[in-house]
Parts: C-alpha cells; structure tokens; sequence
C-alpha cells in the first residue's frame, strides 16, 4: 500500500505549491490608489456574487445530502458535502489569487512584460494547484477511510464537485454575459464610451464576470471532469481486477494497484505540472506565448516520462505497457485536439479571416459563416476522440488490459496534467482583466500595449488547453458511461431496443435543450439590466462628464439574483431527466440517454464555443485595420457577431460539459436504486 | 395475390387525378400580357435550372449506376435509374403545374379567394399525386416483377429516387435562398426598391427558387421518405414472416400479406388523399386555412377507416388489430408533432413575440432569442417520435407482431396520407408567388390582398405538413435502421462496444457538418452574384427609371451553376462517409453511425427549420406595425434574423432529412459487400 502514499503527498506538494504562489502574488506591489480602489470594488462584487452563489449552493447541496443519506447512507452523504466543500473552496481560493494577480499583473506592466508575465501565471496557477491538490487529497482520503470495497462513496465525493461545476459554470457563465452583453449595448453602441470605461454603471460587473464565469467557472468545470474521470477509472479497474482475481491470474497486491492506478498517474501529473511550471519562467526575451506554451509541452513530456516510471515499478507486470500506452494515446489525442481546434478560432486563419470578410456584406453573412465554421470545427475533435477511444482500447487490448479500462486510463492520461492546463486557462482573464484595470487607470499607452501582448497569449494558450479540456471531457464521460454499466450491472445496450433508442433521442435533446435555456436566460437578464444602466446614465447627475460615480453595487446585485433565479431550471432538468429515464424506462435506456447527451453535448459544446470564438477573433480582425477598421459598417456587423457569441462561448458551450458530466454521475450514484426500482427492467 | 391489384390500381387513380387536376389548372385564363411574360420568365428559369440539374443528375446516376451493375448485378442498376427516373418525371410534372398555377392563381385572385384558393391548391395537387403514384406504381412493377424474394431491388429503386432528392433538396435549396439573399441584399437593403421589383435583376431567379427550392425540392424530398419507409416495412416484414413460416404459424397466403401490407396501407393513403381534397373544395366562406385544415383530417380520418377495413379483410387474423394500432399510432403522433411544433413558428404565440421583441435591443438580442427557441421547439417532435416509437413497438407486441414490424407500420402510417400533404405543402409557394405576380404585374392593393390571405393559409398548412414530414421521416429512417440490421444479419448495436461508440460520434457529427458546408455554399454563391446584381444596377443604363430591362437570364445562370458545382461535396460526404465506417469499422459500427446520424439529423433539422420560422415570422410581426414597425431599428435587426434564418430554414434545415434517408440507403443497399468485405467484421 505504500505506493499510494505518492498521492496525498501529490495532494499536499501541489496545495503548498499554491499557497507560495499565492504568498508570491501578494507580495507584489498593487499599484496606483486607483487601481486600488477599482481592485477592491471587482473582489467586493465577486465576493459579494461567490457568497450568494454559496449560499444557495449550500441549500442545493443540503437538500441532495438528504436525498443521499435517506435513499442510500450517511457516508454517501457526507462524501457528497465533503467534495462540494472542497472544491467550493479551493475555487474560492483560486478566485482571491486571480483578483490580486489582476491588479498586480497591470502593475507589473509597467515595469514590462518580463515582470508582468510572472504574476499572471503564477495567479493562475494558483488555482490550477490547490484545486488539484485538494481533489487528489479528498479522493485519496476517502479511499483510505472506505478502502476499494466502497468506490461508491467517492462517487459520491465526485458528484459533490459537479454540484459546484453546475453552479459556477451556468450561474458564472449567466452572470458573466449579463454583465458583457449589457455593458456593451449600453455604453459602446448607445452612449458611444470605450469598453472598460469607469462611467459605465456596468463596467465593475463585467469585471467580476471574467472572474466568476472564466476564473472559477472554469476551475470548477475541469476538476469535475478530473474527479469523475478518476473515480470512473477506479471503479472500471476494480470491476477488471475483480474478474482476474477470481481466475486467480493476479495477486491481492496487483489488485490493489489496478484500482488505485487512476490516482497514482493523476499523483504523476502532479508533480509534472510542478515541474512544467518552472520552464514558464525560462525565457530570454519576452514572448509570453512560447513561455506558457513550453511549460505545457514540458508538463506532458515530464509527465509520460514518471507515468512510464511509476507503471513500470508497480509490479503489474505485462499489463503495464498497455495501460502505459493507453495513457500515452490519450495524452497525445489531447494535444492534437487542442492544436487542431486552435485552426477555427486562430486570427490569422481561413475561418476567422472568411467570417471578417463576410461582415463585409452585413451582419447576416458574418454570423452565418461564424456559424458554419464553428460547426464545422467538430470534426478535428470529434476524430481525434474517436482515434483515441479506438486507440487506448486497442492498445489496452494488445497487452491483455481490459479494453474498457484502457479507455478509461486514456482519459485519465488526457486529463493529468490538469495543474498546468488550468494554470494556462486561468492566466487569459487574468491578462484580460490586467488590460482592463491598466485602461480604467489611465495608465497610459505603452502600458496598455504589453497587457495586450499578456491578452493575446492567453488566447493561445487558452485554445490548446480547451481543446484538453473538450477531448478529456468527451474521453471522461465515455469512461463514466462504462463505469455506469458496471456499476448498474449491464454487459450491453443495446440500439435495436426501442427504449434504448428513446433514450438516445432525450439524451441526445437535453444538452441543445440546456444550452437554448441558458441563453435565454442571459438575454432575459441582460434586458432588465440594460434597463438599469440606461436609468443610471439617465437619472445620475454629473455621471456622463465623470464627475459622479455610477451605483456599480446595484448592478452587481442585479447580475448575481438574476444568474442564480436563472439557474434553477437547468439544474433541476440536468438532474431530473436522467432520473425519469432511468425510472421509467430502465437501466438499458439510460444506458442510451447517456450516450445521446454525451454526442450532442459535445457536438453543441465545440461548436458554440468555437462559433463564438471566430466571431470575437473576426471583431478583433477588423479593429485591427482590416475592411474598414473600427467604426466601418463591416466593424458593427462584426460588433453583432460577437454579442450573438458571447453567450455561446462563455455561458451555454462551456456549461454542456459540465451538465453531461453531472448526468453521468447522477445516473452511476442513482444506479442501484434503479437497477431495483425501475418500471421495466 | 388479387389483394396487391389494388396497390397500382391506386397509382394509377392517383396519376389520372393528377392529369386531371393539370388540365383544370391550364385550363384557367393566365391573366394579362404582363403576368403571362413574368411567368414566362420564371417557366423558362426553372426549365433551365431543372434540365441543368437533370443532366448533372443524370451523369451522377449513371456512374452509380455502373457502380451498381459491377458489384451487384444489372437488375440493381436498372432500378436504380428506374427510381431516379420516375421520381424525376413526376417531381418535374409537378414543378410545371404549379408554375402554372402560379399565374393563374393569381389571376383568379382578381375574382376573389373562393376563386383562387382551388386553383392554388389543386395546382399543389398535382404534385401531390403524381408523385406519389409514380412512386406507389413503380414499387408495385417491380414487385410483381422479382418477387418477395428481390426486395433489395426495390431498395435499389428508392436509393434511385434518393438521389433525385438529394440534388433537388440541396441544390434547389442553395439556388433558392442565393438568389433570395441576393436579391434582398441588393434591392432592399442598399437600394431601396420594394420586394419581388421587376428593376431587381435577381428577381426572377428568386421566384424560379421558390419553384425549385420549394415544390419541386420538397416533394422529391418527402417522397424519398415514402419509398424507404414502404420497402423498409416490407423488408422487416419479410423477415418477421420467415420466422413464422419456419416454424409453420402462418400459411403462404398470410405471408404474402404480410409483406405487402405497407403498399396495401399507402395504397388506402391514396385513396384517402383523393378523397380528403373534395373537402377543400367545400366550403362557404372564403377561409382557405381552414379548408386545407379540413381537408388534411378529413384525409386522416378516411384513411384511418379505410386501413381498418383492409387489415381487416386481408385475412391475417389476430395480428390485424396490432398492425392497425400501429398504423394510427404514428399517424395521431404526425398529428401532434405537426400541432405542437406550429406553437414555436406562429406568429401569434410567444417564442415569435419574444423573438420580435428581442429585436427592440438589435438584431443580437434577435437571433439569440429566435436559436434558442429553435432549439428548445425539438423537444415536442422528439417526444412525439419517442411516443410513437415505444406505442407503436409495445402495440404490435401485445397482439403478436413483431415489434419492429410495427414501428415501421407507424413509419408508413404517418406518410400514408403523403398526397395531401404534398398538395397542402405545395400550395405555399405557389400562393406566395401567386402574391409576387400580383405585385410585378401591378394588379393593385386588393388582388395584393387576396393573394395575402392565400398566402397566409399557405403557412399554416405548411406547419402542420412540416410536422408530419418530420416525424414521419424520423420513424421511417428508424425503420430503415432496422431494415440495414436485417440486410446486414446483426441482431444487436452495442453501445458499449468501442467501434459501434466511434460510428455514433462519427455519424452524429455529419448532419451538422452538411448543414454547415451547405450554408457556407449559400454564402460563398450570394456574394458572387450580389456582386452580378450590383454590375448590373451600375452598368445597364435606364435600369433604375425602368426604361430597360434587367438581364435576368444571366442570374438565373449564375444561380444554377453555382448550386450545382456546391452541391458535389455534400453527395460525396453523405454517400461515402457510410461506406468508409462500414468497411473499415464494421457492420455493427454503421449501425451506430446511423443511429447516430438519425438523432444530430432530426435535432439540428428540426432545430434550423423552426428558428428559421421563427425569425420569418418575428420579422412578418414587426412589418405588421409593431415595435415601430417598418423602416425602424428593431425591423432592421429583424431583417438580419431572417437572412440569417433564410439558409437554415430552407437550404440545410430540410436537407438533412434527406441525407439521413440516403445514408441509411447506401448502408442497406451495400449492406451485403460490408458484411463480407469490412476490415473488421
């Protein structure tokens, strides 16, 4: 059992990794008294939004406890709360460290960006480090306490996570357009103020935005799928293991290893992303972009070489190499998604430059082609899962493995090296919100300019690991579809039975179902609050000539209530539909709705937030000089585009990950009891 | 065998009734020197796109047709191009009577609605019958022809009349709104003359597109359904009956029977259809909404008698009342669909208001309300085909049918009635260009008005036909799915198995990549002849002051060959991406493929054609004097709805049923070589 041990020092090497950068972060300088000040109002309202959202998380979560403890155990419960609590508050945590780093990042902008670059990354890797460290730590402890013979209990720690991920991601992602789309109709296009300025009653909530939507949101999102990805695996490798024992091929020893796999490479990429970050500091002269992409190319490097290490010395014998290679399949599947997918989103491609052209003719063209190349960007991603699902199972299969499990390991693979991944991702609000506190300030052009250059390799950056985090989904949420055929006791599922193929078609409705109601929702929210910032500007003396400040607090208030009212109807229908399926029409068919949610989950997540990502990236094209610059007809037309896209790429298409995820968990948790008490068998 | 006389019987009722109903409409006054050169324009337009498109058509079905013949045999070959032939001779049959139609319909309009409403409608009719008698005659030739024995002939004749509907969908569907979006972009938008002006060079070839695109493109669309939903039933029949002969439950009279019931059932189709459109006639007051609307139940209801009677006498016993119940059961469920998917497009019901009033804060806040319904507008059309599934299923097995027998019975049931719901379906654009001669030919306002209300009823009926279409296409290529397992010889597709996983991904993600690459042909072909339109205005003198005439041939040209040359991609796709799963992953992965296909298919067609409706609509409303009505901001924001909805809702959106039709046929078709050749078995 000792090589366990490796994991919950992981856990705590990676948490006081997090908490030195945090100490790093800190002690930067925080700049000018205004900066200060528009600092301090961007926590007061994401604290002010976190809190709310906790609170009624708290009574989400408290309500699902009771369910838990009644209809299974105590233990289950607990474990539910447990993991809700963890990643509540290492999100939390996360979210502090990227409000510091915002200013401090500006700041250090005015030094230039060899100084600035630090306190972005390290900002965000503080969240990348204490939310994989306290997932790894909670699982590991967990399984210490309930041993292999009570997986359900971490699932149950799992599905508490994705209770978090459900909130902050749609609630996050709610809030974080209200506050873009409002912002922007009324200051940009009806009073004519810049993006960012401080007169806009708007501006400090779109600030809190970036740092609620794409900092915690984002957070809480991968680390659902690392959670479940790891606890899918475990439960697969048992139910395999379980199979060899009986036969007597291998020892309790080998037994043991073949469950606690999944944490042990999870430990691996650990202490990969510790390493990796180091090669983000290396760099002569300043190209942020090449720096944040060597750090990720030597986490993964680092990675496959301890994996290859670990397997190796774990005394699994021949089945090493093809667990080592199904790792390695998904690892690889992973970085080609991510390059790929950086093709339809990239400024200076076909796809961005077409939809730029095509606002040429008017808004109509810019968007249907912003539309057809988002769609069309599935297919890189949708082969490269197929290639490594085939791949891992293959590989697995060569050496013995047990193919299911080899998928499972692959997802786990792709998903290892999650510190560094979201490190990367937390960076680009960071860098955004540095360029956005550096204008609110005044601070001057040449400032402006280097967290420009901050903003656009976060960009970069931000694509390789969405197309990580898209692939590792899809690969995590196959594995938690197997972990939920074993768990409920099926061998198949069969497409030739009508209610399996009922259940296809509602899964398959749900995920496009959830996407239409969230932004539904945005576009309900944001008319009431564009209502406020036009009574603002209106009704607020001197507001217009700077002399008074808005009532930025009420607009916060606004977004938070309106995110979180908004919120209930996703979340209930993500929670009830797989129970009424699994219900009604048994355990084969929600067998089959896991599969239809999974498909269009995906193929509706990559495309709204790839449309969305042209779309910005075409905007951008155009204000650069291109078809008449800023202000042309072909710039408003482009100005649309964007709005359509907002809540694509940032409310609906992220949260579908999310949502496919907790329906996978609620259908594994809920297993049991449907396999007793469904209508038909 | 006396029982199956009344199945070409019925053909041929149904092809004299067309013959019939053609005579009547020509022989109606084509109204002024002016009306008659515009529909002579549009009669030579289309003319010019048909035979261009029928001799692309033609090469393309040769060298499948040699493909055919080499790997299968001469009879294939021969049925393939038997297919292709007939459905084009009648779906070019139909295109002539309603441009006829057209002109005159709109004549009558001079005399009143009770005058123009039968011209419009039974010029649809003629569309309506012919095709389906063709069809119904054909299937039945060949049948006496090669015997229960050779049904994959027949299934060779319906992937001959796919073809036909692939290039007449897809590629009427790109003419049609190339020439839609170019005319609007040009005329209304940046020069400012009214809708359907003679000035606007594109103006013909938008009407020729409403033929094109619209009659003749959806009825070769909803008769492809009917073939392949007729020999799919007789092949899982067939299968069904071999099983009971084997085990000498059933005599040889009843195994005939059994699997010629579904010509039987669309035979009583027929009959009713005939039957139902004395109902439009007879009515007092000129409603023509509710005179289509009773004539569409008065169909259903006879026919529903009619089958009841035949199963009834066609001597097959107990199982009579299980094959019946089927049959009503996707009937009522066409109904439902058809009702409830009316609520998100009518422009009298919230989704439409929400979406109209969404444009008050720019055409964003517009198309993001108008997606969003779209998408939440599947989920009625996705229960009710769930609904009509699992009836249909548990129906047929509660009197001892086989289950799969009975949903393609409810498949068959739902299209039964296909020639009046053709002729309601057909009767929209004919009155829509009805009303645009009467505006070109200055007839003045209250002709203008009669057509209005023509028109108006044109789209009720079309919602209703829409739902039917949908449903019934969704069931049929069900039963399609179910027909590929019986060619193939696999009981079961195991979603669990890796490769059957990897066709669904990889099945699912086609639908929407052909709806992209079709939008994005739309777009690359209008800005080439918005271009054309703008040389024009620029370059002909007097074009402006009307002294000249615009050089509308040109346009029409540009029109077809740009559709034509777009359309080669999407074929190849939807024909070779079945064959390359099939042989490379296996027999059981394209089953996955397919049922992947089906489920995007439906949603993503679904979901573009009620969004499309739904902008149209919200656009309609505002013109209609709300929101500041036309001219002002929130029509403007409207207007790029609606071109942004132009694409989804008439060239991708319907599309896509077809595709999913074909690919399901190639897969049955060349099921045989895939079972023997595949990499992997």
């Amino acid at each position: 059992m000792e090589l366990l041990t490796i994991v919950p020092v992981a856990g705590l090497i990676s948490i006081a990794s997090a908490l030195y950068l945090f100490y790093y972060v800190s002690r930067q300088d925080s700049g000018t008294k205004k900066m200060q000040e528009i600092s301090a109002a961007i926590k007061e309202g994401a604290t002010a939004y976190l809190k709310r959202q906790n609170i009624t998380l708290a009574i989400f979560v408290a309500v699902v406890a009771v369910i838990l403890g009644i209809f299974f155990n105590f233990h289950m419960a607990l474990a539910y709360i447990f993991g809700s609590l963890c990643t509540t508050l290492a999100s939390y945590f996360g979210m502090i460290a990227a409000i510091k780093a915002n200013v401090r990042a500006s700041n250090a902008a005015r030094k230039g960006l060899n100084q600035a670059l630090p306190v972005a990354f390290y900002g965000g890797a503080v969240m990348g480090l204490s939310i994989v460290g306290i997932a790894l730590l909670g699982v590991s402890l967990l399984y210490y306490i309930y041993g292999p013979e009570n997986l359900d209990i971490i699932l149950g720690f799992s599905f508490g996570a994705s209770a978090l991920a459900l909130f902050a991601k749609a609630g996050g992602g709610i809030y974080t357009k209200t506050a873009d789309i409002s912002a922007d109709l009324v200051g940009k296009v009806e009073i004519g103020i810049p993006e960012d300025d401080p007169r806009n009653p708007a501006v400090i909530a779109d600030n809190v935005g970036d740092n609620v939507g794409d900092v915690a949101g984002m957070g809480a999102d991968l680390i659902d799928s690392y959670i479940a990805g790891t606890i899918a695996a475990m439960i697969i490798g048992k139910a395999w293991a379980d199979t060899l024992m009986g036969s007597n091929e291998i020892t309790a020893t080998t037994y043991i290893i073949l469950v606690i796999l999944p944490l042990l490479i999870k430990a691996t990429g650990i202490f990969a992303s510790v390493l990796g970050m180091l090669f983000v500091r290396t760099r002569k002269r300043g190209n942020p972009g090449a720096a944040l992409n060597r750090g990720t190319f030597a986490t993964c490097i680092i990675f496959a070489v301890l994996t290859f290490v670990v397997i190796h010395f774990s005394g699994i014998g021949d089945y090493g190499l093809g667990i080592f290679l199904a790792t390695l399949a998904g690892l690889i599947a992973g970085m080609i998604i991510g390059l790929t997918t950086d093709y339809f989103t990239s400024i200076d491609r076909p796809p961005v430059l077409k939809t730029a052209e095509a606002a040429k003719t008017g808004a109509a063209t810019n968007i249907l082609s912003g539309f057809s190349y988002g769609v069309v960007s599935i297919v890189p991603p949708v082969v490269g899962i197929v290639a490594a699902t085939l791949a891992s199972w293959y590989l697995a299969a060569t050496y013995g493995v047990d193919p299911v499990y080899g998928v499972a390991i692959g997802a786990v693979g792709m998903l290892a090296t999650l510190g560094m991944v979201i490190s990367a991702d937390a960076y680009g609000p960071i860098a955004d919100n540095a360029k956005g506190i550096a204008e609110q300030s005044g601070l001057g052009k040449e400032v402006i300019a280097v967290t420009d250059r901050l903003d656009a390799a976060g960009n970069t950056a931000k694509a390789i690991s969405k197309g990580f985090a898209i692939g590792a989904a899809a690969l995590q949420v196959l594995a938690l579809f197997a972990a939920y055929a074993v768990v409920v006791g099926i061998t198949a599922v069969d497409l030739m039975k009508p209610r399996v193929i009922a259940g296809v078609f509602i899964g398959a409705m749900v995920p496009p179902l959830l996407s239409a109601l969230l932004i539904l929702a945005v576009g309900s929210n944001a008319f009431k609050m564009i209502e406020e910032v036009r009574r603002q500007f209106r009704e607020i003396p001197g507001l217009m000539e700077g002399k008074t400040k808005p009532d930025y607090a009420k607009v916060v208030d606004m977004a938070t209530r309106g995110a979180l009212k908004e919120l209930l109807l996703p979340c209930i229908l993500a929670i009830v539909s797989p129970l009424a399926v699994g219900f009604l029409l048994g355990k084969e068919a929600l067998g089959g709705f896991l599969a239809g949610s999974i498909v269009t989950g995906i193929i509706f997540g990559l495309f709204m937030a790839n449309s969305g990502g042209a779309w910005d990236n075409a905007k951008k094209y155009i204000e650069a000089g291109s078809f008449g610059g800023e202000g042309s007809d072909a710039h408003k037309a482009a100005v649309i585009g964007d709005t359509v896209g907002d809540p694509f790429k940032d409310t609906a298409g992220p949260s579908l990950n999310t949502m496919i995820t907790v329906m996978a968990l609620v259908a594994s948790v809920f297993a049991p009891l449907i396999a007793t008490y469904a209508l038909f068998p």
